[in-house]
């Protein structure tokens, strides 16, 4: 199974992406070069999920640097900074973004100005080579957590689609799949955008995974029927003290699977953990807007949160690239 | 504010609903006759709320029996079982439409063939009339729960679309703004079919009542913020011990308002408790289609219940027309 949710342009050399917006229709292929077209569709959801955004930024500002600079180191520096900036703005909750965009900075003031372009270019692919890495590195540490005839509950779409490799929480799920284990998931629609019957849906099926799609509100009373093993979400960011932003509606999935004693599972790449944030209470939360909420009366608003923060007491454990983690993170 | 939910034809005495399946787009008022088409309004959710339901079924079943039987009453008693029969099948978790049938049964028991017809217009507009007090009477007892600056979050629609009245979650809040006091009303969207963002958002807003409408995942982040100071949901059925069976999507905001330590009302009449059923667990929940779900990916099914059970250790209070209640109800 290979989902090409961003990557490189074969032709080209531009950012591709598949554009999410468009599934489970539309599986829409586009190549960007210009910076407001990468910052655009980071914006947008085009591209989304934590590591897919961080490759996408990384992949994008090379990109647009070799296109804006005319093949100039010296200009691609004297542009780097503004780029920087504008992309790190894209989307504040995602530790990924600001992660990927300063490791170019870093590389880039360590770099002259004859080899800086060709260099940003092979950075941004060794950042996503490890990303394929690491998700590869998720799914074998997670697959002691899903044994045969295992059924998960997941939230909004933490797998290949949020990633270049075979995703975060849903690792586990492909890696126990490869292995010839029966896995059921129930994937929360994931209001208001549907990334999870829209994305989550998509890929798993495309898969020949078992995948059945229920209504946010639903997950609760599907915890008190006592038909799910386990839930495994992703994250956007882990603060020092394992509290956890992730897609909102996770939090609520978080206090129902406590109240029945479900283990609540949390998977992200170790470049996840944020140990400069102390808690989630320090987490500035990106409010979108009401428009994505579909029709309303007229003058009626919306309270639109992207993400919401669980609290550590509720997770179980925390899968990383490097295994299962425990916090304090320092 | 008058809302139309559900009453009379004045020009033909015709079971006269507003159709909820296109607010807020468009009020459209229609005039059912036949038995089907009432069955097929409460199944389809043209009108729906347990109230509601149950004055639409007592209209139409006196209406079609009189259209039916041509104004004998012998032939309309030879139809009322099957009729009857076939209302109550059309949803089976709402108590109310059994209710309000069985009412009109036992009626005729006691009725002569010649007076038939008749007597079950008259009580059928009696059920009307009593719901309208009911609302009110909920209204005036829930009025103490709803000081002025109050922020309440609801689940669904349990206002004056969902009863021929004011409605009974809704009922304190328009008694509060009509007594001058400043409400700040949260509705959560209530996927699938977003009876609180179509609805409870509409009839809020018409009233003249601040409004804002939140994703149902969304609501345990509102909760955690301290910006609600307490939740009123309606109920489909309170059995005897004090379970709730409301909408899917209730029993996770009882258990994260439970987490914030914010009071849990459930308002609903009097005629909603089933002191014959022993508990939530006795309660058979009716699962509805997937395509309520919306577009999902080719093969993938959904698990759609329409309701889910609250237990009765949630409930702060239970508001009904006879002021708050406490369990158990025998």
């Amino acid at each position: 199974m290979h989902i090409p949710s961003v990557g490189w342009s074969p032709d080209t050399g531009a950012l591709r992406i598949l554009d999410q917006r468009f599934l489970p229709e539309r599986e829409l292929v586009r190549d960007l070069v210009a910076l407001s077209e990468t910052i655009d569709a980071i914006r947008t959801l085009a591209v989304r999920g934590a590591p897919a955004i961080g490759v996408a930024a990384a992949i994008g500002l090379a990109v647009s640097l070799a296109a804006d600079s005319g093949g100039q180191g010296s200009t691609a520096r004297a542009l780097l900074p503004e780029y920087a900036s504008r992309l790190v703005d894209a989307r504040p909750t995602a530790v990924n973004l600001a992660w990927a965009v300063h490791r170019l900075l870093r590389l880039a003031a360590d770099t002259d100005d004859e080899r800086l372009l060709e260099a940003l270019r092979v950075e941004a692919e060794v950042i996503r080579q490890e990303d394929v890495q690491m998700c590869a590195a998720m799914g074998w540490h997670g697959l002691p957590l899903v044994p045969d005839g295992a059924r998960i509950l997941t939230h909004c779409n933490a797998g290949a689609l949020a990633t270049a490799g075979i995703g975060t929480a849903l690792a586990p799920i492909y890696a126990a799949h490869a292995a010839g284990r029966l896995v059921t998931v129930y994937a929360n629609e994931t209001r208001p955008l549907r990334q999870g019957a829209r994305l989550t849906a998509w890929e798993l099926s495309r898969a020949g995974i078992h995948v059945t799609v229920l209504p946010d509100g639903a997950a609760a009373s599907l915890l008190a029927q006592r038909q799910v093993d386990l839930v495994i979400v992703g994250a956007d960011r882990i603060t020092a003290n394992g509290d956890v932003a992730n897609k909102v509606g996770t939090y609520g999935v978080a206090l129902a699977a406590r109240a029945h004693a479900v283990p609540f599972y949390v998977a992200a790449p170790w470049s996840t953990i944020d140990p400069a944030t102390a808690t989630g209470a320090d987490i500035v939360i990106e409010h979108r807007s009401s428009d994505e909420l579909g029709e309303l009366p007229p003058g009626v608003p919306a309270w639109n949160p992207a993400f919401d923060v669980t609290p550590h007491k509720l997770v179980t454990g925390y899968l990383t690239d490097r295994g299962l983690v425990t916090p304090p993170f320092a």
